[in-house]
């Protein structure tokens, strides 16, 4: 009785050690937000607004920044369940319509990655003053890179992504004012004079990358 | 008497938002944390623990990276007011004492920095889930450097800090598991074997830069 009871005690604190290590997550499938992007082998740096929606495979973006020190402004639709990506100008009120042959990427900590270390951004002597967060690292050798993500532990909420690989130098990108849920579901449908209906034409330009379909301009 | 009152309240809601932007602030005197430090075109990487005392102009590291693919482990003790840094060795026992030639500059957001803007790492949308921080900019005209400074808005906590200049390309800095006050006060008192009387020599050695005191290696 007594060594059923002491292996009960271990097998209560084994539990709760593992779960209290932190394990990778998904972030919520609805938000708004802003990041910024440096990708200095491209001379690239964005500067975003965006609305994601997850459970509908859907990203928003509105985008500016720098390419190769030419200033630019970019609203991107991505539907990837469509595999269609708008490019939208309200100014000239015109839309080009791509194939998007992007598989859709999640905001999560891929399930594969190794926790590197769970640490304190600021202070947690008072409070407001910190932050508690995961730093994840991974490779992905398909692309021969490796990634640095930071997450928060509470939420699942996206702090910052490093990509590295011989191919593309690195692609920091930094999150922030994250708001869980979506501000207006238009944001999702692409607007009165963008013609939906007309075929992607495959043998057209076909977007195959995120930040492909980023940087393209729109160029009608 | 109607005008006065007008008056009033415009005042004091001039008041209220001058009081509500961010403006330059100290962190607290006494600190302990870690943070990292990039510099690559040093090819330098650092990760340290640190105790901190803006009062006394004291602060003890303990760093570990690697300078030129060259791993590296330093024990300094830098003692801002009496111009001396002590290069400790616990192993062996031996301590180099040197000249000490640098300004003590606190932990603060200079008094002449501009607001480049308030942000939330992370989200307010939920408990524990964001971080209300203050990013600065400005310049430092002397060294022909700019510099980026992230600090907490609750706390005057530092983040990050990015240096940059022509000379010395960027070195980033970033600060986590900081707690306020000292954990233990001899941080800040060289070990027995070291001979504090010993006079500093001033045609020797003298280190002139912060980082040059991190980076001398203990040659006895």
């Amino acid at each position: 009785m007594h060594l059923l009871i002491s292996f009960s005690v271990c097998l209560l604190l084994a539990v709760t050690a593992v779960a209290q290590k932190p394990h990778p997550c998904k972030s919520p499938p609805l938000m708004v937000g802003r990041l910024s992007m440096i990708y200095p082998r491209g001379q690239l740096f964005v500067y975003e607004r965006f609305s994601y929606d997850g459970l509908g495979q859907r990203i928003r973006v509105w985008a500016q920044g720098t390419n190769h020190n030419q200033s630019f402004y970019e609203d991107v639709l991505m539907l990837f369940r469509e595999g269609v990506v708008y490019h939208i100008s309200y100014r000239n009120q015109t839309c080009k319509k791509r194939a998007l042959k992007v598989r859709f990427q999640p905001m999560e900590v891929p399930h594969n990655a190794t926790l590197q270390a769970q640490i304190i951004i600021g202070s947690s002597s008072g409070p407001g003053q910190g932050l508690l967060v995961n730093n994840w690292v991974g490779e992905i050798p398909e692309k021969q890179a490796n990634y640095y993500m930071t997450f928060t532990e509470f939420g699942c909420l996206p702090v910052s992504t490093l990509y590295t690989s011989e191919q593309y130098g690195w692609i920091f990108t930094s999150f922030f004012n994250l708001v869980i849920g979506i501000e207006d579901p238009q944001d999702f449908i692409p607007p009165d004079f963008c013609d939906t209906t007309k075929p992607v034409d495959e043998g057209e330009e076909v977007v195959t990358d995120f930040f492909e379909a980023l940087l393209r301009k729109d160029d009608q």
